[in-house]
């Protein structure tokens, strides 16, 4: 039959979760989950009958906590994903990927892309023409590098790697604060205000160093929480 | 070449607008526009360099102020387009529409159907195998039936019509409060807790009768405002 791909929203921290999954097998992986949208997700996967294999997080997030462990007990069999260099969740999380690992749902495959630069760990993933950019590239906009590990120098490089997938590829960010959904590697090329194709390296550094953002409000609790996979000690 | 079809989010009235558009002829229609998001889809119009021919509106909308008038002052030769029993927005619209009315957007036809029931006036909207639903059927809900010429019996007639749609049609609603954002003919006769298929006429009249919501808290304004297609006075 066919790929059943789902974006779903939490308003508050504005964060997109994907549901992606084979309405054949009936396996099927979530991305970037949050907390206090766990019963909507978990209803989701009841009514349509889905076997979780893969609980995904895009990197070590800042400002929600993910509900990978607390999922993880209604689907034990599920496997937590999270890049390799996210050492300090090593303990909570099941596969730790780095580039071009391949993630199986039925006849679909998740391919990872390392994208480090917003934090060090961050992986962005491809199924079909759909790129999940996780905090790497948003639509008209790039993520933070303040924090976790994170460097414009490093990103202005997962960016151009990313700008090398056909311009048809779909993007789809882990957030977005102006109510758009999904973009093109086509139109963030020559539209995205950070780093659109004419942009150098140096162009980029200054955009990300003018950003000048406050820190998330929940980023003390939110990434020792997401370093444990959502177990709140 | 292909569709393009967008979902825009706004947080406030948790209202999903559509961009609709041929990416050959660049012929393009936004349902369901919202005023104080008119800075976003403008940008998202002339980056995508498309000829806005439709301005839909799914209903006359209590919750929030449509941003038809305004967006045709920067697209004069955009027509707007609204159900025919809307007689009180009969003289700032250009096109009334009724069942089975075809709006060509280059080589894609959005067709007409009629769906009262939440209002008076509600039309559904079908491209391809995607259908806007307006406030008639959301994602596991349904539209409140106690204002504007609301009454729970058309809902019923129109959902039923929707339902007999095949079941793989991807139903896109005006709003969703949940984060959800798309969903299926076939998961909707299932699991729509107002109206899954099992439900008779009088399951669901109670169901709306029972909803028990508060007005929309900019109704006052949003209703005149609206059948005046967004021109405030």
């Amino acid at each position: 039959m066919s790929l059943i791909f789902k974006q779903l929203f939490e308003r508050e921290s504005c964060t997109y979760t994907y549901l992606i999954a084979d309405s054949d097998s009936k396996e099927a992986a979530i991305v970037d989950a949050v907390d206090i949208m766990m019963d909507r997700d978990k209803a989701l996967l009841e009514e349509l009958e889905l076997d979780l294999k893969f609980i995904i997080e895009t990197h070590i997030h800042a400002d929600h906590i993910t509900s990978a462990c607390p999922l993880k007990k209604y689907y034990p069999n599920a496997r937590i994903v999270i890049g390799m260099e996210n050492v300090d969740a090593e303990a909570c999380s099941d596969i730790m990927v780095n580039e071009g690992h391949i993630l199986n749902i039925g006849k679909y495959e998740i391919a990872t892309i390392e994208t480090p630069g917003h934090t060090i760990g961050c992986i962005s993933y491809l199924v079909e023409n759909k790129l999940l950019t996780g905090d790497a590239l948003f639509i008209r906009s790039t993520g933070r590098c303040d924090f976790q590990g994170g460097s414009a120098e490093s990103l202005y490089d997962s960016i151009q790697k990313l700008f090398k997938l056909p311009d048809t590829t779909e993007v789809y960010p882990a957030h977005d604060y102006n109510g758009l959904s999904m973009s093109t590697i086509g139109e963030e090329k020559k539209f995205n205000t950070m780093i659109k194709e004419s942009y150098d390296q140096k162009a980029f550094i200054k955009n990300v160093n003018n950003l000048n953002l406050g820190l998330p409000k929940k980023i003390k609790v939110a990434v020792p929480a997401n370093q444990s996979c959502g177990l709140i000690s």
